[in-house]
Protein backbone atom coordinates (compact mmCIF):
# COMPACT_ATOMS: atom_id res chain seq x y z
CA UNK A 1 0.00 0.00 0.00
CA UNK A 2 1.41 3.46 -0.99
CA UNK A 3 1.56 5.92 1.92
CA UNK A 4 0.41 9.01 0.87
CA UNK A 5 1.27 10.62 4.67
CA UNK A 6 4.62 9.61 4.11
CA UNK A 7 5.83 13.66 4.36
CA UNK A 8 3.91 14.13 6.91
CA UNK A 9 4.81 11.16 8.68
CA UNK A 10 8.45 12.15 8.61
CA UNK A 11 7.59 15.82 9.19
CA UNK A 12 6.07 14.57 12.42
CA UNK A 13 8.73 12.02 14.00
CA UNK A 14 11.60 14.81 12.77
CA UNK A 15 9.56 17.55 14.96
CA UNK A 16 8.27 14.98 17.37
CA UNK A 17 11.90 13.98 19.01
CA UNK A 18 12.65 14.86 22.64
CA UNK A 19 13.37 18.91 22.76
CA UNK A 20 13.06 19.86 18.87
CA UNK A 21 9.50 21.13 18.89
CA UNK A 22 10.84 23.80 21.84
CA UNK A 23 13.89 24.68 20.24
CA UNK A 24 12.51 25.09 16.72
CA UNK A 25 9.74 27.32 18.90
CA UNK A 26 12.61 29.54 20.75
CA UNK A 27 14.22 30.10 17.04
CA UNK A 28 11.58 31.64 16.09
CA UNK A 29 12.03 34.74 18.38
CA UNK A 30 15.12 35.03 16.02
CA UNK A 31 18.84 34.01 16.12
CA UNK A 32 20.13 32.83 19.12
CA UNK A 33 23.22 32.19 20.74
CA UNK A 34 23.98 28.25 22.16
CA UNK A 35 23.65 29.79 25.64
CA UNK A 36 20.58 30.93 25.21
CA UNK A 37 18.89 27.89 23.68
CA UNK A 38 20.30 26.42 26.74
CA UNK A 39 18.30 28.87 29.00
CA UNK A 40 15.50 27.97 27.08
CA UNK A 41 15.30 24.56 27.41
CA UNK A 42 15.83 24.32 30.78
CA UNK A 43 16.72 20.44 32.14
CA UNK A 44 18.25 19.45 28.70
CA UNK A 45 22.26 18.67 28.66
CA UNK A 46 24.73 20.55 26.42
CA UNK A 47 25.58 17.67 24.66
CA UNK A 48 21.56 16.30 24.00
CA UNK A 49 21.04 20.15 23.02
CA UNK A 50 23.78 20.24 20.62
CA UNK A 51 23.16 16.61 18.78
CA UNK A 52 19.37 18.25 18.36
CA UNK A 53 20.59 21.29 16.69
CA UNK A 54 23.10 18.89 14.45
CA UNK A 55 20.43 17.10 13.33
CA UNK A 56 17.84 19.84 12.62
CA UNK A 57 21.03 21.62 10.51
CA UNK A 58 21.24 18.10 8.82
CA UNK A 59 17.85 18.36 8.05
CA UNK A 60 17.95 21.99 6.85
CA UNK A 61 16.05 23.76 9.16
CA UNK A 62 18.36 25.46 11.34
CA UNK A 63 21.55 27.11 10.04
CA UNK A 64 24.88 27.60 12.41
CA UNK A 65 26.97 30.29 12.40
CA UNK A 66 30.17 31.03 14.01
CA UNK A 67 31.20 34.62 14.77
CA UNK A 68 34.36 35.71 14.84
CA UNK A 69 35.13 36.66 18.01
CA UNK A 70 37.01 36.88 20.65
CA UNK A 71 34.92 35.70 22.03
CA UNK A 72 34.23 33.61 19.22
CA UNK A 73 30.35 32.55 19.56
CA UNK A 74 28.31 29.85 17.83
CA UNK A 75 24.88 31.23 16.92
CA UNK A 76 21.95 29.16 15.09
CA UNK A 77 19.08 30.20 13.19
CA UNK A 78 16.26 29.08 11.06
CA UNK A 79 16.06 28.65 7.53
CA UNK A 80 13.58 29.55 5.22
CA UNK A 81 12.41 25.92 5.74
CA UNK A 82 12.28 26.28 9.73
CA UNK A 83 10.70 29.43 9.60
CA UNK A 84 7.75 27.97 7.65
CA UNK A 85 7.23 25.27 9.98
CA UNK A 86 5.60 28.56 12.27
CA UNK A 87 1.95 28.19 11.68
CA UNK A 88 1.98 24.71 12.66
CA UNK A 89 3.80 24.76 16.15
CA UNK A 90 1.86 27.89 16.20
CA UNK A 91 -1.39 26.33 16.07
CA UNK A 92 -0.13 23.76 18.23
CA UNK A 93 0.83 25.68 20.76
CA UNK A 94 -2.50 26.85 20.56
CA UNK A 95 -3.94 23.85 21.25
CA UNK A 96 -1.98 23.08 23.50
CA UNK A 97 -3.32 25.83 25.81
CA UNK A 98 -6.71 25.14 24.83
CA UNK A 99 -6.62 21.71 25.89
CA UNK A 100 -3.59 20.97 28.52
CA UNK A 101 -3.90 24.22 30.69
CA UNK A 102 -7.18 23.17 32.30
CA UNK A 103 -7.66 19.67 31.15
CA UNK A 104 -11.23 19.65 30.81
CA UNK A 105 -12.74 17.31 33.50
CA UNK A 106 -13.00 13.56 32.10
CA UNK A 107 -16.62 11.95 31.92
CA UNK B 1 12.89 28.77 35.54
CA UNK B 2 9.53 29.13 34.56
CA UNK B 3 8.89 27.28 31.06
CA UNK B 4 5.81 29.21 29.35
CA UNK B 5 6.35 26.46 26.97
CA UNK B 6 5.32 23.71 28.93
CA UNK B 7 1.65 22.65 27.62
CA UNK B 8 3.28 22.69 23.88
CA UNK B 9 5.88 20.88 24.63
CA UNK B 10 3.49 17.97 26.21
CA UNK B 11 1.53 18.49 22.97
CA UNK B 12 5.11 17.82 20.88
CA UNK B 13 5.71 15.25 22.56
CA UNK B 14 2.39 13.35 22.74
CA UNK B 15 2.04 13.67 19.23
CA UNK B 16 5.29 13.15 18.14
CA UNK B 17 5.17 9.47 19.54
CA UNK B 18 6.23 7.26 16.43
CA UNK B 19 2.76 6.15 14.50
CA UNK B 20 1.13 8.81 17.10
CA UNK B 21 0.68 11.69 14.78
CA UNK B 22 -0.01 9.32 11.30
CA UNK B 23 -3.47 7.65 13.59
CA UNK B 24 -4.96 10.89 14.82
CA UNK B 25 -4.79 12.02 11.00
CA UNK B 26 -6.45 8.66 9.69
CA UNK B 27 -9.04 9.24 12.80
CA UNK B 28 -9.74 12.68 10.93
CA UNK B 29 -11.76 10.83 7.99
CA UNK B 30 -14.15 9.56 11.04
CA UNK B 31 -14.60 6.33 13.24
CA UNK B 32 -12.34 3.90 12.27
CA UNK B 33 -12.31 0.21 13.06
CA UNK B 34 -8.81 -1.06 14.38
CA UNK B 35 -8.38 -3.15 11.35
CA UNK B 36 -9.05 -0.13 9.06
CA UNK B 37 -6.60 1.65 11.59
CA UNK B 38 -3.80 -0.76 10.94
CA UNK B 39 -4.38 -0.81 7.01
CA UNK B 40 -3.78 2.88 7.06
CA UNK B 41 -0.63 2.37 9.03
CA UNK B 42 1.24 -0.34 7.37
CA UNK B 43 4.12 -2.02 8.63
CA UNK B 44 3.02 -1.27 12.46
CA UNK B 45 2.20 -4.53 14.68
CA UNK B 46 -0.47 -4.79 16.34
CA UNK B 47 0.38 -4.73 19.58
CA UNK B 48 2.37 -1.61 18.85
CA UNK B 49 -1.14 0.01 17.35
CA UNK B 50 -3.01 -1.29 20.21
CA UNK B 51 -0.32 0.65 22.69
CA UNK B 52 -0.67 3.92 21.28
CA UNK B 53 -4.82 3.97 21.11
CA UNK B 54 -4.89 3.34 24.51
CA UNK B 55 -2.14 6.12 25.15
CA UNK B 56 -4.52 8.80 22.93
CA UNK B 57 -8.09 7.15 24.92
CA UNK B 58 -5.55 8.14 28.29
CA UNK B 59 -4.99 11.57 27.16
CA UNK B 60 -8.35 11.94 25.98
CA UNK B 61 -8.02 12.23 22.67
CA UNK B 62 -9.33 9.33 21.08
CA UNK B 63 -12.50 7.38 22.29
CA UNK B 64 -13.00 3.81 22.25
CA UNK B 65 -16.36 1.82 21.46
CA UNK B 66 -16.87 -1.68 21.92
CA UNK B 67 -20.31 -2.48 19.11
CA UNK B 68 -22.06 -5.47 20.15
CA UNK B 69 -22.07 -8.02 17.68
CA UNK B 70 -21.97 -10.67 16.60
CA UNK B 71 -18.88 -10.42 15.29
CA UNK B 72 -17.65 -7.99 18.19
CA UNK B 73 -16.14 -5.08 16.74
CA UNK B 74 -13.76 -2.20 18.32
CA UNK B 75 -14.04 1.21 16.61
CA UNK B 76 -11.97 4.11 18.03
CA UNK B 77 -13.05 8.31 17.11
CA UNK B 78 -11.70 11.61 17.69
CA UNK B 79 -12.86 13.29 20.92
CA UNK B 80 -13.68 16.89 20.96
CA UNK B 81 -10.09 17.82 21.78
CA UNK B 82 -8.83 15.10 19.56
CA UNK B 83 -10.34 16.77 16.73
CA UNK B 84 -9.49 20.02 17.56
CA UNK B 85 -5.77 19.16 16.00
CA UNK B 86 -6.62 19.64 12.57
CA UNK B 87 -5.88 22.79 12.00
CA UNK B 88 -1.93 22.10 13.63
CA UNK B 89 -1.68 18.63 11.44
CA UNK B 90 -3.07 20.02 8.68
CA UNK B 91 -0.69 22.83 9.10
CA UNK B 92 1.98 20.39 9.53
CA UNK B 93 0.58 18.17 6.46
CA UNK B 94 1.09 21.37 3.98
CA UNK B 95 4.63 22.15 5.67
CA UNK B 96 6.04 18.69 4.72
CA UNK B 97 4.29 18.38 1.13
CA UNK B 98 6.09 22.15 0.28
CA UNK B 99 9.72 21.01 2.18
CA UNK B 100 9.98 17.08 2.43
CA UNK B 101 8.47 16.16 -1.09
CA UNK B 102 10.70 17.80 -2.80
CA UNK B 103 13.52 18.56 -1.20
CA UNK B 104 15.56 21.92 -2.19
CA UNK B 105 18.50 21.37 -3.38
CA UNK B 106 21.34 21.76 -0.30
CA UNK B 107 23.58 25.37 -0.42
Amino acid sequence: MNNPCSPYHKAIELIGRRWTGVLIMALMDGPQRFSQLAAAVPGVSDRLLSERLKELEAHGIVHRTVEPGPPVGVSYELTAMGADLRSALSELQAWARRWLENPPPTS
